[in-house]
């Protein structure tokens, strides 16, 4: 087994450590953050990093850098309060990813990736219409993480959007055969197949 | 389309809310978290929160309720400083989901759930053997999440010991082929299938 340590680190050429460290973590999440300014232009961009914080209140966070593309996103829901999160699905990985690209602020990344901006119940952000799985939130906290000026957005979810179908009796919201994709590092698309649910362990 | 909003959010029984929310947010990382006490009491817990936050310096995050079995991780980190991550393959779900039931401080999840403890190059925390893919982490800094009292721990990474021959040319780590596995909101795990790996995107 190969021993990586801290000098092995050091001397890693820049894209080679962010593709291990990306990696490294374990699956992520495939998400496609819609926003829009005060005067309604949208902006859309994929996100990897959005995770569960807690289900009552009902919670979700995202990690962004704050120099990046992600600017757009992070301006607008600092501004207006609102975004959504839509899942993303084996049939437009391609659309999703293209999503990552720097666009100036003035295009709309739904209009140059070929998405379908929708809008339900007077909501100030977008929704992406080709996405079976939506969600409508609203910003609660930041936390900025000093180790590497990243920034943790947490937001409360006031929508939901999705086929009832995809719902079992239990809660859980079946993703797999939503055809839901997973991310590994920040260019790989997978899809998922069940091994097995468990119950509640007890000791 | 099904819609759920703060209202029904108010009226879903509180497991329900529980699967559905911790489902909806997407697929899940599954680590095992080493950690021991300054006896060397050794502690194991699956986590399917732990993210990426950075790859210069490499920092991964994870969340944890200081209300619950985790506990004894967020203990043993915040005395000693030190922790691993290990991957949850295919070959070991069950073992790996039995560690989040609720065993008392003096029982090791290493031994009740049958897993072997390893050490490395004078690393106070405990590895997995059974794992490919392990990571050992310096803990960094903490954030209360005020919202729902749950803690983002941040740490970096000091070392990984994985199989040479899964590391790709371009850094990124081949998580699928190890039989690393994903995880759907609390109970289930799945197998991942790649679909694409695209390149760095372009307007």
């Amino acid at each position: 087994m190969l021993h990586i340590d801290t000098d092995s680190i050091s001397k890693m050429q820049s894209r080679y450590q962010a593709n291990f460290f990306n990696t490294v973590s374990g699956f992520k999440s495939a998400n496609l953050i819609g926003t829009a300014n005060q005067n309604g232009h949208t902006n859309l961009a994929i996100f990897n990093s959005v995770i569960h914080l807690g289900a009552k209140p009902p919670l979700l966070g995202f990690i962004l850098r704050p120099t990046t593309v992600d600017r757009h996103t992070y301006e607008n829901i600092k501004k207006t309060g609102y975004y959504t999160f839509n899942h993303v699905h084996e049939s437009f990985i391609e659309k999703a990813h293209q999503t990552s690209a720097k666009y100036d602020r003035k295009t709309s990344e739904f209009e140059a990736c070929g998405f379908e901006e929708e809008y339900f119940d007077r909501f100030h952000a977008p929704y992406v219409k080709e996405s079976h799985i939506k969600l409508g939130l609203k910003f609660k906290e930041e936390h900025l993480i000093t180790a590497n000026d990243t920034i943790l957005i947490i937001g409360k979810v006031l929508h939901a959007y999705l086929d009832e179908k995809l719902i079992a009796e239990d809660g859980s919201v079946d993703i797999s055969s939503a055809g839901t994709v997973t991310i590994s590092g920040l260019y790989e698309y997978l899809r998922t197949t069940k091994l097995k649910k468990f119950e509640y362990a007890k000791p």
